[in-house]
């Protein structure tokens, strides 16, 4: 396996990171993305093909593989080494060679010592995505952190047997991940029903529903769920539907559900995992280029993997350096710059 | 008069509801569906006139005539006979008579015991819609809960005798609902002026402009304002314009006023009406498709109908079986599904 | 120089108020509006020229000249007197040349004894609007009330002279304004770097990032900037880049940040700014109407300004009368409404 | 009656042409502008409303007032005494009152000598508009050249009294046009049935449907159609839908029917009709601005207009000074330019 | 096997003709319709899942299951028997079982007698629909009236089994179809290769591509392939790619080609082949709502749709009545109405 | 200079042609590509910066740097050695000196020998595109084949030293190419005056009105054309600006004039200008990505590119081989692929 290059479009990388060949990887990679450009697993708009694409290139600043973090003062594209494997190739028309080839890319990712940061693609890819990384950490070590206005954990019996609105069933199915170490943040809506709950319930899920979240606070349920993920753990898995975020400021996605997070909530929310706990793995999903308006949501993917990298990079550098990150503190006065007032 | 029909496009049902004939209805309707596809009313963009089709088909899941509250935990649909009667013959171009029609066709619905939920259509349509209600539980029995960006009280003696500017103003004068029990929520904006606003104030209705809602918090609003809903009166209409959103999350609307509610908030409180107060009637109004993005609005349109489905149904289960809805309950130990933690 | 007209398309004015000769000007103007078509200056998506026809009659209400704000009970464009002057002729190919127009323009504005409104057009213009306002009222003496997603305060030696990233620093090298009277609201993203940060740093700038919005709330930010803008200065010039919106509720812009300020945060800001502090001018820039959608960014540019307005004309009615603005008072017993409850 | 204003939007004159006063009309007057914005009688998608603004601004050039047309030489704007009167004051949800409203005011341009040049709205207009011209010129004196995709005949017993499907029955009925004289171009599709076309056939229509002009030739067809509309009649009046052009290239409609002319043969077809025939009054209606995209339909109805006055100009200045127009000259030895070759 | 509904959304029928069940189906149908839900194979933009509901709705006359062509003078919605068996089941992550699942169908309803018209869904589904008409006909019986930009005959080794650029290799290789029978309209562009260039010629196909048909003109390229159809088959069948109109006036598809035919032209050429072939299956393809505007590309798929039936019912019709149908008579001069001019 | 990257977005090249470094540049090259992203010299909507990238990857094949013409049978991107340059370094902000950078690297291709190909970004461009081609060839050598709605030969004294709509004539003014030997193409709409024109005649300018293309026919003018531009001239330069179509087939654009060619008749065109005559440069221009819709304006740049390099190709492959190519030859029996019929 070559260097996997761009289903679609021009061969690109994320923000101009390096290409990495997977075939014959740097021995110094901290982040690895992945592009899983497939969407045939999705039950209603289609489009997340182009997510990758979307999400590698969805900036005004120059493409030139350098960030930084105006919040966290650190640039993870290069005090990380970031480097892009490409586009697994993945076919919509054949769901199952789709997850094999993810699943093996992924792999790969993981047992280089990397984080792998897969792009979607549709939710489907979860499980490639976070069996490969259970694989590698071993079974039921790795907690999930799952952003998503859906369960995803339809039962298999119904309909095909692999899609974007079960993943999360086959996951815990397969022990990948322990039931009771799988946190779910935004959950609404009108799925899934009770039967399928009550299964959640069995395996000890902790799903937090937008009615739960509103009465008790955001932040309060993130500590909350922050606890059980480091509980007996060894990493956390970090799962980021697009569509957790509210579609007024996510409209490019195939299954929009009013009323969720606001954007900010979401960057923040992710920043906070990534900085507060051991990321292993990430994927962001459900980008859906041809329902989006001026890019927006495809400025939200990009963003989401970048706070999520901030996190981890500054995440590393204060434990290196024995320092702190405190967003009460004025800008200009963190980090040494001095700011008076 | 037979099954109404659609207005425009294919004959659809409410997400697949079981069709209902005005002339030959079944006598268990707890509650039917009409549309009112006019938007002759409209003093700028018009569109609403789609608004039934949008609400009605706007839903990734199945239609399949069910939907289970993943919040409430009861499936609105099914747990109450929901009916859909089609779209009320209306004639853009001949606002009188389209009031006559819908106002003919909410009476018999209110008739036949069942709450009407009425898809607009601009708002226009309160007129009649609400009136049609007050004919049935008595004049000045039922207030209003009215969610709008703008007060639509407008002086009748300004332009054309009806539109969606002085609905309201109209169901004062005519004494369908109490000056007193007509409560306002989420005003804002530029209109209207000071002559109309004295009306108002001398009709004792109760009118929060965004800046209250924002000062005194949206929750203290809505709980004094229920108070005052149920002070001697029987019931409740809930009149819903889909405006009263901000124009992020609703662009698909004629008159879009920034700074509005989140989605989120409206939908929180459409479902805290629907399940603590005895709603007897419900009109959504004012999405207009041909200014949507990607059917956000219709979305949103869709969802505000479910939450006041939902509401109803769970306040009806609750009421039968002695239990009680908590938002702070983690979903999956609600409704003894059993979560452990 | 006669009437400037309009760059593009007819010749119009916000909302309708009177035209105004910038040659022949009449000796009332208490807010003279002007638009600054220029995006030769943006860095990335282009547009912002059709923001001052956007911003002018993005209104569902009648063009008459007048608005009267429900939430204070003003009618800013008839209490005070207000004149559109037409466009500034800019030509985005000539970015010096289109500063020199926009600054003599601005200065004769403000020479009239009447507070400048500039539409953009890029953010390029705050240098000569901004300096213009310094230029009259004398540098130094007016502070810097400045919400943005972004610093603006990039480096000269880098890349062409001017653009919309690096107005703020040639504002503070040139004296016009004190870097320590210099208020950032809503900066995010991944931009500037150290460097910059530094130089804003050492100039005693006060940049609220959005992480400390969140930490510390928005209103507490806004409370301590505005008495650090009071302090020993004599005005307040309010400069309101849309996109420190998030891009969900300002599609319509050239360098969209997600994370942003809801259009009810920034509206809410700008009438408190305007009300509190004694206003100079106003800018309002970065709208860019081919990436909008439904108008909704024209809108909130529209409503931006109309706040600006409200809050100037209540503040001057409420010190001619001893009144007060309290906005947890409900709307129909403001201002002697009468609203009994 | 004063000028009648902008009823959407900022108040404007096509392309910057002088207003005209219709209670006090210059006498001078060759051409005269009026906007019908009106779309309650469209039976599907509305917005005709806006067309009468998007006709009169859409366009690049600077709006004042003047326009050579390249391939004729001529500047209808200026050679001819062009006014734009604004628009009638029309009420979307009363057709009849629509319908007298825009009746009077072409009866009062057409008694002042003008041609009245009506930009719809939808198609109900041309009821009012014909029979006002015809009321001047003569009942029955005046014929139709009609371009459109639908005949729009429909029976005036089926469903509402007027509409955008039935004026022209409605115009040969009344005697205001002479069956046997009303020449219609383009239509196709699936409407109307059997028996109307069997009274279009009665009244001696001449329907010439999209098979026909592919099979003859449009040119032909145009040169017959032309030679009937100038027997026994005085002029002859322009009713332009824009749907009788491809949706491909008018997008921005109503009732859009795929399989129509391209914009090249209807300009070119209306600058014949312009410059061959004695015109008295033109139309062009059915600009729907929410369905265009990047305002090419807008365009399109712009530069029907602005065709029809270069053929009339043109025709009066070959008339007076004994010249003429050939296309297969070429450009810059047309008009004495002295282009050698 | 039930009716099988709508795949997504409501379901609906095409303009509302009766639905069928395919396992009780009546015996009198002379066309079925079919929604193959499909796009899995698609290699570019995905979205052509939702062709066969925006391909059954976009008409702005009432969904009545009647429509009479004015050009032809038949109505077959009515002349025929038409019946919609809704959405064939198919999931577009599994190309094979969907292919399956199709072809099933397809077999079904040729066995019924009656002529399906397959309303795709990406091209892919070429290969069971066309096998399946086969397999009821006769291998090699049937010969193909391809209207495409593409050839579609792309290799098998290369990629994936199955998708929409090789069914028409697929149909010829099994034998379903004679290369030399298989004609090809509107190919352009940069697509397939010398190999399968030579692969095609090998089988004797023709291939028209747009410089063949500018050079020689596309009616006389029709008669030809007509003729070459007719020579030892006994009947066609009509695969119309939507992608055969220039994306000017067909944008809503996957894989947009510039330079196609006239939606003008294709309309045309469909109604010639149905009118003047004995067509035993049609299928419209490729139409990708996601992409489209103002759903034109789906209002051109209805009317292609209706054009075909159309064509067949009239070419019944006169073989019935000896009748003869003639473009260049006058519409109302056609079948008797008696236009006398 | 190094290689120039992009200048938005990711680094890319024409559907991925090889980069080529102007510093350090191959021996062999053919055409090289160069991204001339300005658009600070239009007049009315910008958008044309992001040209460049739109048209280099506007394509649904594999971006391999392959692309074999269907029609031509010649793949240009290996046949030719093509080469991508990236974009040169523009500031719309500042034009004096954007032309400046774009003349110089126009000038360094053509000082290798190799054709340049530049793509826009505004018409300004054309100034040094050509004028640098001029000063390689020798002036007056060279003649211009110009497609374009618009004459862009406004006078200089007019407005702003340079933009889009002078640069031809500061071409002829400047000597670099003969006013006799300028051939424009499609020219229509209200622009520009008299005064003007007479400069165009005085120069012996020949531009074909789109009424004079539809009296003549557009090949006999082509043919005409063709002629002229060969007579004592040495080589043709080809500019291409995409509103030449229609704005049904080309939106994406800045100042879109109705009535244009189609693309299929641009598309012809350019094939046989690059393959009839001697083409010594090409650009491509206008395309205005904001105002596109589903790509649809970028593909037909895309296609424009590649017709006028395969022409370019096949041209010198049949004077190399003594071939010749002829439309009216069956695809299948072109070149020697055997097909039989």
């Amino acid at each position: 396996m070559h260097h996997l290059g761009s289903a679609f479009g021009p061969d690109i990388t994320f923000l101009g990171v390096p290409r990495l060949n997977l075939d014959d990887p740097p021995a110094d990679a901290d982040v690895i993305i992945l592009g899983a450009p497939f969407d045939g697993g999705t039950s209603h708009r289609p489009g997340a093909r182009f997510g990758p694409a979307a999400i590698r290139q969805a900036c005004y600043l120059p493409h030139n593989g350098a960030r930084r973090s105006l919040a966290l003062g650190v640039d993870p594209l290069t005090e990380l080494k970031v480097y892009d494997a490409g586009d697994v190739p993945c076919y919509s028309g054949d769901i199952e060679q789709s997850i094999r080839t993810v699943e093996g890319a992924v792999r790969m990712t993981a047992g280089l010592g990397a984080i792998p940061v897969v792009l979607g693609g549709d939710h489907t890819i979860a499980l490639p995505d976070m069996r490969a990384v259970a694989r590698h950490h071993g079974f039921g070590r790795i907690s999930m952190l799952h952003f998503d206005a859906h369960a995803d954990t339809g039962e298999v019996e119904d309909g095909p047997l692999y899609g974007h609105g079960k993943p999360m069933r086959q996951l815990i199915e397969s022990g990948a991940v322990r039931g009771d170490r799988f946190l779910q943040m935004g959950l609404r809506g009108y799925w899934p029903g009770p039967e399928t709950l009550r299964w959640m319930a069995d395996q000890g899920m902790r799903s937090y529903e937008m009615s739960e979240i509103t009465a008790r606070g955001f932040d309060t349920c993130l500590t909350e769920a922050f606890a059980t993920a480091m509980d007996d753990c060894d990493g956390v898995y970090l799962s980021v539907d697009v569509d957790v975020v509210d579609p007024g400021q996510a409209p490019g996605t195939g299954t929009p559900e009013p009323g969720g997070l606001t954007s900010r909530q979401l960057l923040d929310a992710v920043r906070r995992a990534a900085y507060e706990l051991p990321v292993v793995g990430v994927e962001v999903v459900e980008v859906a280029p041809p329902y989006d308006h001026a890019d927006i949501t495809a400025y939200l993917g990009n963003r989401i993997v970048l706070e999520a990298l901030s996190g981890i990079a500054r995440r590393r550098r204060d434990a290196r350096e024995g320092t702190t990150w405190d967003p009460a503190v004025p800008l200009l006065r963190r980090d040494g710059l001095g700011g008076g007032r």
